[in-house]
Order: C-alpha cells, then structure tokens, then sequence
C-alpha cells in the first residue's frame, strides 16, 4: 500500500464559493485524504428530524471530483444543544457530581441509554446516504474517544449500568463481597443496588471497587462503538477507524480496535510535551519545538498493535494512520510554541518508518473563530499558505519514489496493558507513578539502544519471533500468559509489580506474586520512594521511586549497593525489582540484548533510527546537526537508507 | 483645590461616648474627610421596614460640629441576614455552582432584580434623609465592586439576565451563532433560551460566549452603580464616588465612571504586592515592607482618567482620590509585614503627587472584632496612637504651604482597556499571560525612563496632545480608533495582539491582524513561550512569553538573534510583536522617546519620579539612602522640587 | 504496671482454621493484647437487627484460651451499608456541600440523632455480650475520631445542632451579635435559626462564628464517645481507650480522655513524616526511613496527659498506650518507604521510655485485599515472617529483665491547647503558620537541650513541681490561668500571641494583650514574615514568620539586630514576641534552663534521650553510628542507663 498524507476539512466553516479552489489545492499540496463531517451535527440536522444534506452532498461531490478520497466522521462526538434539551440527563457528570455542560464538545455519558438512540438514528442516517458513495473511501466513528477526560463518568446512567455490568460479572453480591474483600471495612452489600460509584468517598474508596468502575468505564465505550461500526457495516464497505488521542488511557483500545479496520491517532508532539508526557524540566526545554524523541513513536508502535487487533493482520502489521498530525502552533497546550523548521516533514516521516498508511494534518486552513482559533493549519486564516504546508509538499516530493508501507516484525517486543495503566493508577502506592510512565521509560531505553521495537497487546498468541520481550508493571497475568511467556523462546524481563493483583484487585498470597512459572523469586516487601533518595546500583544507575525485596534462587543480574538483588534471572525469564532510572534502564537493556543476540547501538541524545524491511530511518529530535555513522544529520534532519 | 487628608470611621462600632473625643482627635491630625456607613444597613434598618436614624443622625451631628466633612456609604454590600431570607436566590453562584452564602460581605448578584429593588429602597432612604445634610460633603456607592470575586455569577437571575442581554445585542439567534462561530463544534443554538453560561462546560467554551457573559458581567455593575447614582441625584448635589479595588479588572471602571463625579480607590501597597502584583519573588522580597515601586502609581493615574470619564473634566484631570490607604500591617495577604518607617507618608505624596484630591486612610481606630481584627489603624484598639498618624500628621504640615492639586498633561499616554484584559483571559493562549501584565510592564518601562504617564482609555478623543502613546495588547480597535490613532501626531506603539479580534472574539481574516491603517505590518503566526525559553533580541534584551511573526514592508527596529523582525515601524506608528523583559522594554521606550523628543533618564532602581504643573516629585521607594540629583534621597523619602 | 507488647488482629479477615495457629504465634512472639472487632459491624449485623455472635464468640476464645488479652472495639467507624440506607442523611458533608459517600470509613456526622442512636443499640449489644467475658481485658470506643478530616461536617444534622449550642452558650441572639462583634459587616442576626454553618461564604466569614463552630464540633465528638462510654460502663469494669491518631488536632482530645481511663495512639513515624510533619525537605530526606525525631515523642507525652484527663493519675503519670504501632511500609503516604532496620525496636522502646504501657503493632498479617493491602503486618500476607516481628522479638525478650511502666514527673513542662491550635488555623495571618508547629518547635528544641519533658493540658491546677514552663501560642487563657502562672515558682515562657483572644474571638483590647499580671509587656502592633525575611537577632538566631512589637518596662532578654526587643522577662515571667528559628529558640530554652536550674546538654542531631524514674534512655535517629557520652550508639540505636 502507498503511503499517502491527507488533511482535515470542515466545509461547513467556509462559503461554498471556496470548496472547489480548496480542493484543487488539497490536490496539489500531494493529499489523497480529506476528512470531513464529524462536528457538523447541527448543520446536517439543525433541528429534530430536519436534515440538510444538500451542502454535504456537494461538498463531497467537490472533494471526489477534484480526486480526493473523503474520511466520513459520524457525528456523535457534538451532539447539537436540542439533543441534550430532548436528553437533560445524557450529559456525564464529573467526580464532584457537577454535570458537565453543553458548551463545548464531547459532552456525553457513554452510558445514557437515549443517547446512544440518538445516536443509533444519526449515524444510520449518514451511513445510508453516504454508505455506497462512491467518493467516501473511510469512515472514522466519533472524535477522539476519551479526550478532556470523558470516559469516566458519575451519571445516575452510569450508576444503573454499573450496577447491570456487576450482576453480569459476579454471581452474587456475596461472590462480589468477598471479590473484593469487602468485609475490610464492613462495606460488604447486601444487594448490587446498594453499589455506588466509588467517588466522593471519605478516604479512599475500595480498590476493587475502583477497578471494577474502570473497566466497566472502558467496555461502555467499546459497546458505544460498536454500535456505530455495526450500523455501519450495513451500509458500507469501507474500513472504518477510530482517531484516538495521545495518552488516553481510560478506555481499552485494543477492545475498541477489535471492530475496527483501522487505528488512527492525533499526534500533537508540541501540545503532549507541554502537558501529558511527563518529561523532565530539561527535556522540556530541549525538547519545546520539536517534542519529545519518544513519545509519538511509542503510539505508533502502540496503534500498529491496536490496528490489527482486529485480527486481520499479525500484530506487528496493523492497520494504522495519524489522522490528525500537528502542523504548527497549536491553542490548548500550557505553552505553544512554533515547531523547528523541519519537524513537520520529520514527524510525517517518522510516522511512515513505523508503519503509517496515511498521515493526515490537522487542519486545511486555520478557523478564525471559536475554540481553536488559534490553532495552526495547512493555510492561514487569510488562505495564503503556512509554513507547514511546504513540508508536506516536500515529503509529497519525496514520497514519488519511497517504498510502500513495509510492516516487518520488530526484534523485541514490549507488552503495552491498558488494565495495568487503571490498576496503577488505581493504587500508585507513590506519588507521581505510573504504568504508562514505566512502560515509556523502557521503550525510551530500548530505543536509546538502536532498536526497532513492537508493542504488544497482553495476549498469549502474539509472542512468538521475538528474541526479547518486555513486559514491565503488568500487574495481573493470566495463567495462560504466564505460561505463554514461560514457554516463550524470547528473553522475557518481567515486574516490577507483575502479577501482584489478581483480575479483582486482590494480591494473590499464596504464594505471592510474581508466581511466575520456571522462575523463582518472590517479591517480600515493597516499597516507594521520595524523589531525592535513589537507591545506586552496583556498577551504575539507580532505582528511582519504586522498588520491590526480591528473594529466591534465581541469579541476581543487579543488585543495590548495599547488596540486594533488583534484577534477577533463570533460564530466559528476568525479573526487575525497580523503577531504573536511565543508566540502569540502559543497563538491563543491555543485559538482556547480551543474552538474546540483539545488535545494539547505543545512540546521540535526540537521535533515533527505524528499520522497516527494507529502508533504516535516522531522525535527528535535536536543534543542532548530529553526526551519525559518519555523516551529519542536520537539526529536524531525516535520513533514510536502504538496508542490503 | 486643596489637597487634603481623611479616614474611614465606624461610629457604630464605639460606644457613643467616644465619637466626640474621636472627632477632636481626628481633626488634630489634620483630617477633613470621614467616610461613614457604608456596612451600616443592620444598624439603620435592624428587621425589614423599621428604620433607625437616631444613631446615625448624631453621628454625622458629632462629626460635622468638629468641622470634619462626612462621604457617606450606601450599604448595598453588606445586606443583612434578612434580606436573604425574603431573596434566598439573590447569592450569587460561584463557577462550580454553589451559592456563595451570608456571613461576610458581597453576597448578592448584580442580576437579581429583587435585590436590586432593595437597594433602590434603602438608598432612596438614606438618600432622602441624608440627601440636604450640610455635613455629608460626598458620597459612595457600594463598596469595593468586584472584591473577593464578586461580579462573574452563574446564577439562574444571571443567566436569564444574560439572555436578554444577548437579545438586545443580536438580532437573532442566528445572527448570534454566526457572529460567534457556533458551527465549530455544532454548538449552533436554535432560541436564546438554550444558551447557558458559560460555566461546568466539558472542554473550555467559546471563547465568543465567553467574552460576550464578560461584557454582560461588566454592564451589570454599571446598571447597579447608576440606579443608586440617579437615586441620590434626586436628594443631593454632593459629588458622588466609589471606591474601586486594585486590580479588579472584571468590570469596566469607566463604564461606571461615567455616572460618577470622583473615582477613587483602594490602595493597600504591601498587601497587593503579597497577593495580586505579579512580581518576581525577588522584587516581592525586597520592596516587602514598600509596596511595589509602580502598582499604586499605575493605578493613581488609571483612576485619574476613571474620574474624568463623566466628561466634566479633561481626561489628564480627572477627580480622584484614595478612598482607603494602608496605615500599617493588613489582615488579609499571604504575609502581612509592617511598613518601613516613613512609607504611609510615601504612599500619601504620591497620591497627591499623581493628582489625588484626598487621601483617607483606612481605618480610624483598629476594630478587636470580627473579620479585619487585624488590620492597622491610625489608632490601636487601646485607642493608643498607631504609627501611622505620626506620619499623617507630617503630611498634614507638609500641606500647610505645599501647592493645591495641579493636575497637568503628560508627554507620554498609556491606553488601558477593560475589554483587553477579559479578551486575554479568555484566551490566554499562555500560562501567565496577562493584559494587565503586559500594560503594567509598559508602564514599568516608561517610569524606569522618568516619564511622567497619563492612563487613557480606547477613546478616539483623548489622543491629542501627547507626544507618544503606547497602546499594547489591545485585542479589539474600532475602525474609528484605528483612523484616530493613524492620524494621531504621536508616536503610537501598538502590538503585540493588537487588533487580533472582533468585538464577538472572531479573528478579522482579510487582512490579518493588525489590519492598521498606515502601517505595513501583518501578524502571519504567533507562538508563546515556556519561561525558560527567552528569545534573545540583537542588541540586548529578550522577548519571554508571547512573540509573532511579522512581515511587511514597514522599518525593522528590534529583530531576534536569529534575524526575525520584533519590533517594525512605519511613519508614526509602530508595531513590537511580543512581550519584552525588561531591557527589551526600556530599549523599546529610547527608540519611541527618541523619535518623539521625550526628555528621557534612566533611574536607579526603585526611584520613581512625577512632575506636575510646579513641582518634580522624587520617591525613594527602597530601603536604603539613593543619590538623586547630586543628593541623597532617604529610605522611604519624598523629594519636591519645584519646577521652573 | 509490666510493659507489653500487643497486635491489632481481624479474625473476620482469615479462615476461623488458622486462628488458633495465630494466636499461638502471637504468644511465641511476646504479644500479650489482641485488639480485635472496630471494623466487624457487617460481620456482627450483616442485615438489621440479624446478630451473629458466634464467630465472634469463638475469636475471643480461641484468643483467650491461648493466654492472649482482648481489646475489643466498639465498631461504629464503619457502619454497613444498610444503616447508611436508614439514614440516608447521616452522612457528614465537606465545606463544599457534597455528602461523604459510603465506600471507605469513618462516613457519618457527628451530629446525626439517628446514627447516634444506631451507636447506642450496636454498642448496647457489644457491651451486654462481653463487658464480662473474662478475655476482654479492656475496650477501645470507635476508631480514631478525627482521621480523614471527619470532625467537621456541614450537613443539616450540623446544622441545627449547631443553633442549639449556641442557644444554649449564648442567652440571646442579641448577646452573640455582641459577642461576635456582628455589626462589622452588618452580620447580625434576628434569631439563632438565621445561623448557617460557615461554609462557603463570599470571603472569610466572621472568626468568633468559625471558632464557635469549632468549639461546638469538638463538643459533639465528646457527647459521642461519653454516649458509648456510658453503655459500656453498664456491662464491664474493664477499661476503655480510644486510639486517637497523629497530628489530628480538630477537637478536644482531653475533653474526650476525661471520660475515658486510657489514651492510646496510632504511631506511624514514616507515613506521618511524608504527610503531617511539616518537616523541611531535608529533614524528610534525612529521616525518610526512621522518621521525625521529636513527633512521635511528643505524643507520646501529650497522651500521657490525656490519659491522665479522667483524673485518676498525676498529670504526669495518666495511662496510655501505642495503640497501632507502624511495622514497615504503609500504603497511605505520598512515599511509603521501609524502616530503617531497628526502627521498629526503636519506636517501641522510645514509647515505653515515655511512659507506655504497652505497645500493640498494626496489623498481625497484612491483608492481601482492600484499600490497606500494601500495609506491613507482623506477618506477610503468606503468614511468613516480616521483617517486624523479628524486631518485636527482641523487645520481646528484652523487656523480661527491664523496669515496669515508671512514670516520673519531668523538670520542665510544655502547654499543649487544642482550642489554640483552631484559633490560629481561624486566623493565622500568616501562610504556614501554626500553633501546632509553633509547639512542635518549642518541643524540638527542648529536646534538642537533653530534657525531658512533660506536656500539660490548659488548667491552673497542674503547673506545681517544674522548674519551667513553656506555655507558647496559647491565644486564649482565662484569669484563673494567668494567675495560676504568675504565681507559678516557675520559669514560666508565654508568646507569641498570648491572651490575644477571648473566648468568643475578640481581642481584649484595655489593656492590650497578653495583659499578663505581675509582667509589664504590651504587644503594640504584629506583623507576619514571608520565609524570606527573616529577622536576625543580636547574638545570634533569628525571628521567621510572624513577630509582634513589644513595650513595657520588663528586662530585654533577646533583641533584634535593629534593638527592638524580642524576649523580655519580669520576675518568673517571660515573654517571646516571635517565632523563633532553631538557634533562637535554643538561646530562649538555655537563657530560661540557666535561670530554671536545669541540667542542659545540646545532643548531636538526631540523638535524643528521655529519663522514667530509674534509667536514661537514649536514642538514636540517624542512619549512622553516634557518639553518645564516650560510646558509639550505632544507627536505630536504643541505649539504656540506670540513673543513680
Ligand atoms: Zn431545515
Ligand atoms: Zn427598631
Ligand atoms: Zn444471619
């Protein structure tokens, strides 16, 4: 498959004398993808029932005409204010019991039963109008599910549907009491309808409580997907995508991808640095024009797995675009900053050497109003051209004679579990931890060593072909994946933390964790740790923030200075005690691609390579030029060579 | 007239026996202004309807027999208990929407018609009675508009208010949605009644709806202000003033000022420095016991202009006063320090230094009670003189034979622009970026320079006469603003985000901002900044926070390190794309007072410096001895010299 | 009385089958109490009215068969669900105006009628089954009143009880106006049933009215407890403690204790070093796994005093326990680190060293489950040993030849008043300013001199027999107290902020305070520091945070660098102006030791040593070995010294 770009338009913004010009400069800028139509309930049906579909019937005659392929939105992510006045309760409510209001965007309840009807009618409605024309080449169902925090909600709906979801997941309220252990504190019920959402408790709620909440939080959006994709799979046989958001971990992707074709997500490198990647001070000030070298990356990584979760493809080989790509400044970061020349083409880039099919900028031409009227586009606001879009002529040049998308599976894997990341955050046990933050510093360490890495769901099926895997934090495994992971012929490096609750949130005490087949160490005692006290290893590097007592007859591969053992291992199975910091990061990845034969180069800060099956990809993430194997990179530089 | 001192007296919180020892002792200090009544309402009217005046007859009796002129209060900001009880939705509703209840002060909201219907009674009362008192010399509406928060409400008298307000403002609904772009996100309303304020929403609003509930918020106060003015004009032909509050900037102060004779305000310059300036921490240490060396100056001459928007007088010659001045030590800042001896003296010449008709401090006698049990007075609660009125009494012989208030055009005119400042908080688009910040800033720079500054407002008809006048951040200009300041014979100094929004907050698109006649300057893109980012300029100092690009075909007088114009100039006008430090700043203001023959001198730190029509005001705002002139200046001094 | 050891155990949690292995455990290891049943309620009663006795009936016995002491717990810290769905608004309700919801612990109002008479039947039924079982040796009421911020409720229940206790302090409305000083902001009522609770109000409300609530909220925990104190008293001559918890200072603690023959406390030195110390951020780091050198000793000899409140012992001599002693990581601080090893052996000698009678560890075996699943036992959650138990072992064997409990009046003695403590927290005028740290300070350094120390409730009758006294911050004291200590033959130490209240929150004002007889010292005016400016004193130490201006004609004992006196004594009298820093305050504890007669030595940071009647204990806080009189005291050291 070509590698293609695209953008994002919204014609119901401009007059109608302007789509023609508009497309016709899609076309020559090299986009084949042009999404449109997910923000325009209320001019599709300004009022209950009154649909106008003329202006989008022509808009997308326009785009086809002009040869552009059309992504179709459903437009369920901005329901109309006479939606939410049919439906006043439809709206979530947040951990304080406010609703929260209509003014904005996303301003749902996953679990309102009348809105999901809503919803049911408008996206059957577009589907049948739009299922068979011939100009719709994608479908994308709702906007960024998740974003502004909007998968959790408190919501009567929500308490009910609870409620349903526990009397379907437990036999009994006396098999969920002792579930969860509730006899703790005398909170056991005598009935599901006594249940509440665990907020606004006096100090903190059950975690087995919490944890249920999370994953009924999530399957609530996989069932409002799901609607959607099969409604429209009646009418249409286009792939259809889901654009999720960077670092939005509150919902399980992989279950939303399993009905879906494609996985997209909207990278705004700047944006994520300033507010979500949780870089260091320094790295954000290095970093502020050209985004952190990792982060966008790893959720490339992330939705190649996510996109073939589906099951159509192997897992190194899904299906996946970056629907929305940040093309300048953009308006809701702390600070935005203008990116280094350069960066976009990188970024465009960086996102084909993982595995993109379409890389899709955000958005044609700057809105001169509401929310986003500072945020960059392709054009200005005045329709002249921004800088952005002269990088992406530049990679429509360069694309001509590229290789087509080139999916070949990684040396090493690492696993990336969603209901890890909730159970983390459920119990950090210390400030400032977390899943998604120990799974990025490893991929950060494995990157630093030259490697192309896969990420991986938690499934059994999907480790064979690797010589490593990494499967840091899990905190429950199922006796099949830990048989899996035994019996992989990959070195395997596990914990901290893993298999320390069982699917309940209950530690598992006999024997305790990790419990892991043909592996003997035990985790005796943990324990947090203030920032200023890292705990130095032997040989280099530290532990920072969390660590485990380990005991056991396993070969201790790291210990403390004062002796203990933090890395321990038998036969091809690994465990580490700790949260390393970079230089023992570094040094386990090097331990375990000692043993499991992976070429590792250790590289320049800010510099980063790919291999797909045919072409190696050098990125330069820094603002000076960087010598790499023997020529210079300049600063936003990408290079790419043909591996032989 | 006569520059003279005052005070702030609660005869109902003495014993009677008292008040004439009070008044002798009031008048030995040389005062001649006592403001009275102004939390009285409890005392004059117990339950509803049934009036007490006896106390408060004598009290002006007392007084005036001294020879001491009363500036009587109305008591609209304290109703008691019981008007609650008859109006329990009269509270206004904090953004979470929670009533904000009895027990302190301010607790109505100005869109509640009951409670407005009850202030016209009250002061219709107090106005009758009062009204031909040959002691009541002045009076004050309210107190302190805006205080603790207190003109934004989301209450229902609100938000039924603000519907009305939009159906006077826009022809239709349809008119609305257009104006504000409401198609971005479907948030298209079909009726006016859908529209809800713009609190609890799931992401941040329109910026439009925001601004638009700023405007509504701000006409509210001047609807309330003007039903008591039109109530007391009818009983009296004393001048009318109220009392703002520094740094309150949610309601337009000239809007209101144009009901009023006199503008005066509240200067509290320790407890401001602590709580609301925005200095450094390094500026917060060492003028700690000073006051910031600018923010009350800022504000003398803001409130200068405030008093003449009546139109009586020119606006360099507006009547002002300080209503309340700091005599000690406060109750209500993060740290609460006792002046440097000799600054109350300070902070009195200054205001009168700016222009001040009176200077009352705030209070007469220390209250042992309730919530300001802490806050200085020129008497101790032991009624024991209080450092303080040592100072006061200086001034009191310094008046003997010092001119009367002579107020005189500036060379230098700085715009100040209520709207701009709700437009940057709307739309911030970096963390810390203020309007307020950007003017005080500017000012700074000009008294760094010796200038002596006139504040205007965005009118066409003040401009004449200054030899420059700087206009920074003003997000909206009329076309005839645009035309007045083109024409002006003045260096004008726009930018940065000047014009870059309709009066709705829509982005004028064709031509791009600034769109200024004359001048060939457009805004093609703007970034902010992380604070560790500054951007270095060629020639010394820096831009932090907020920078554009420019281009055009206008001078280039600033440019960035890296050649990027900063700073462009055309004919009069010139364009500074971003917010400069310090240096940047005062090397902005050589260029501009350069071009515009200023007398300009660079002082040392902490040495201000005003001239009015006979005399140059030197203050050392520092703790230790400074030379100026060829002589030192003591800690805390104030120099006059005349001018010849 | 023999010291002993003891554990906090929940045979609901574990298979009745390993009970008797357990206790026989719990002998081996020396424990000789077994607090059993504050959280069982939904085990006892799991649905109304439904008693299950049996399985507590078998604990007890299995228990006490094994030769083990019961404590049981009455279980009203966690109602079951079902009684919350009984009273639905027994709740308590946060300064926002949301319910605490069901889910964790600790969730209802003090003030509910109806859960007051739920506690009286459960208790009733407890007490009748087993005030005369041979095994309960002695009961605990409820489970630390306080934690989680559960004293003050703003529910309806508060709400109205609230109105009736001030129905009953105060004879009229017009008389609380007075009281208040009402009139300030036209805050006066007509009627007690105008008074709301002090929530949410637009500013600060009125102090006297937050100090009345505060006072009535600590008076509701006492009726609570005396409530079962009294039922239980019906059935059992055993007796009764509750277990207060750390730095929980929102009521009265010895109003409670006088009701109660034992106080007990909940020591857990690390989670309370990271989360209520206030410790520098050095101090957190140096003593992250040993914990606060003077926290835990000062409640230590602040609930000797409690136990003491009943009025059965000496002052000096009052019953109390540790009765949950922290014995590795907990799960509830920011960072949960281990303890140094010896630490806990630590902890446990220092409270015998201040006179416990015994010391009960939390918990047995660590739960695998629930909200406390990462809390240490004695037992890991396989049963197998913690690290702990080990270090109980050797207390274990170590007290077999050691001394009883040997309480001895100390030298000097240290004032602790809660209702100080919430009259700063009403009005600290000052960020960060505290009474308790006020205290805490003056503890520290008298520590840091090598004395031992008594701490006293606020009463004349107990300052008889010490060589100082030290009575800092206490903002109210009737003329009873001041007599008591100007008669005192004590040193006795007074300031900052003496007497600078009545009871209601007004300041006396002829004279000024501290008003103190036979002590010529008027504070004139007070100011607050920012951390930045402190306030050097003449020979060496300085004032931080908050400072008055003193006169009078008592000797200067400390003075400012400026000659403004800080210190000043008259005869046994001693006033400090300030807050002072470490060095200040060492100079104020020699200057006042010299005067007193007291043997002083400065230990080296972190030793610390404590006399009973018979030995000198000391005490080693660091994590290195210390020189302590001529021998090495290694890290976690405990030394002992018979006193000749
Ligand atoms: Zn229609
Ligand atoms: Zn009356
Ligand atoms: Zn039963």
């Amino acid at each position: 498959m070509k590698r293609t770009l695209g953008t994002c338009y919204y014609p119901e913004h401009w007059p109608e004398e302007i789509w023609e010009q508009d497309a016709a400069r899609m076309v020559e800028a090299g986009l084949t993808w042009i999404r449109i139509g997910e923000f325009a309930w209320s001019r599709i049906e300004p009022t209950p029932g009154d649909l106008h579909w003329d202006w989008l019937d022509r808009a997308i005659e326009v785009l086809g005409r002009a040869g552009l392929k059309v992504v179709l939105g459903t437009p369920t992510a901005t329901p109309p204010r006479w939606v939410v006045d049919k439906h006043p309760d439809m709206l979530a409510v947040d951990a304080d019991g406010n609703p929260r209001k209509f003014g904005s965007r996303r301003h749902y309840c996953f679990s309102h039963a009348g809105y999901l009807d809503e919803c049911r009618r408008i996206v059957g409605l577009v589907a049948e109008r739009y299922g068979a024309n011939p100009h719709v080449a994608a479908w994308q169902t709702d906007n960024e599910y998740g974003c502004h925090d909007t998968i959790i909600s408190y919501s009567d709906a929500a308490r009910l549907a609870f409620r349903d979801w526990l009397r379907a997941r437990y036999d009994s309220v006396e098999v969920l009491n002792k579930a969860w252990g509730n006899i703790f504190w005398s909170m056991e019920y005598n009935s599901f309808d006594q249940i509440d959402l665990p907020n606004l408790t006096v100090t903190e709620p059950n975690p087995a409580h919490v944890m249920a909440f999370r994953r009924f939080s999530s399957d609530q959006v996989v069932v409002f997907n799901k609607v959607q994709v099969d409604i429209l799979k009646q009418h249409t046989s286009a792939p259809i995508a889901h654009n999720y958001m960077g670092r939005i971990t509150d919902f399980d992707h992989y279950d939303v991808g399993a009905d879906l074709e494609i996985a997209s997500w909207d990278s705004y490198p700047l944006g994520f640095l300033e507010d979500r990647v949780g870089a260091s001070l320094e790295e954000q000030r290095d970093y502020a024009r050209q985004g952190d070298p990792d982060f966008q990356a790893f959720h490339h990584d992330l939705y190649r797995a996510v996109g073939a979760a589906k099951g159509n493809q192997p897992v190194a080989q899904g299906r996946w675009w970056v629907m929305e790509q940040q093309p300048g400044p953009v308006n809701w970061a702390p600070y935005n900053p203008s990116p280094l020349p350069g960066m976009v083409r990188l970024w465009t880039w960086e996102a084909f050497a993982h595995g993109a099919e379409a890389v899709c900028y955000f958005r044609w031409r700057q809105a001169p109003f509401a929310q986003e009227q500072l945020h960059a586009g392709l054009l200005r606001p005045d329709s002249v051209d921004a800088p952005a879009i002269h990088e992406a002529r530049q990679v429509r040049d360069e694309l001509i004679d590229a290789p087509e998308v080139q999916p070949k599976q990684a040396p090493v894997a690492l696993v990336f579990d969603y209901a890890s990341d909730w159970m983390w955050a459920t119990q950090p046990q210390g400030q400032g931890l977390s899943y998604f933050g120990l799974v990025l510093d490893t991929y950060r360490a494995l990157r630093r060593a030259g490697l192309t890495v896969d990420i991986l769901p938690l499934r059994a099926d999907v480790f064979d072909g690797y010589k490593a895997i990494f499967v840091p934090g899990v905190m429950y495994l199922s006796d099949e994946i830990k048989a899996a992971l035994s019996a992989s012929k990959a070195q395997v490096v596990l914990g901290p933390r893993t298999g320390a609750r069982d699917a309940d949130f209950v530690m598992p005490h006999a024997p305790l964790p990790p419990a892991m087949p043909g592996l003997d160490v035990t985790v005796s005692r943990l324990e947090t740790l203030r920032p200023d006290m890292p705990i130095a290893l032997q040989g280099g590097g530290a532990i920072t923030g969390y660590l485990e007592e380990i005991e056991g007859s396993a070969e201790t591969l790291l210990k403390t200075e004062a002796g203990a053992p933090v890395a321990m291992r038998q036969g091809n199975l690994t465990y580490m005690a700790g949260w390393g910091d970079g230089a023992a990061m570094d040094r386990l990845v090097a331990l375990i691609g000692g043993a499991a034969g992976l070429e590792l180069r250790q590289l320049p800060k800010g510099i980063r390579t790919r291999d797909t099956a045919t072409e190696r990809f050098w990125f330069n993430h820094t603002t000076e030029a960087v010598e790499v194997e023997g020529e210079m990179l300049p600063a936003a530089g990408v290079r790419r060579v043909a591996l032989t």
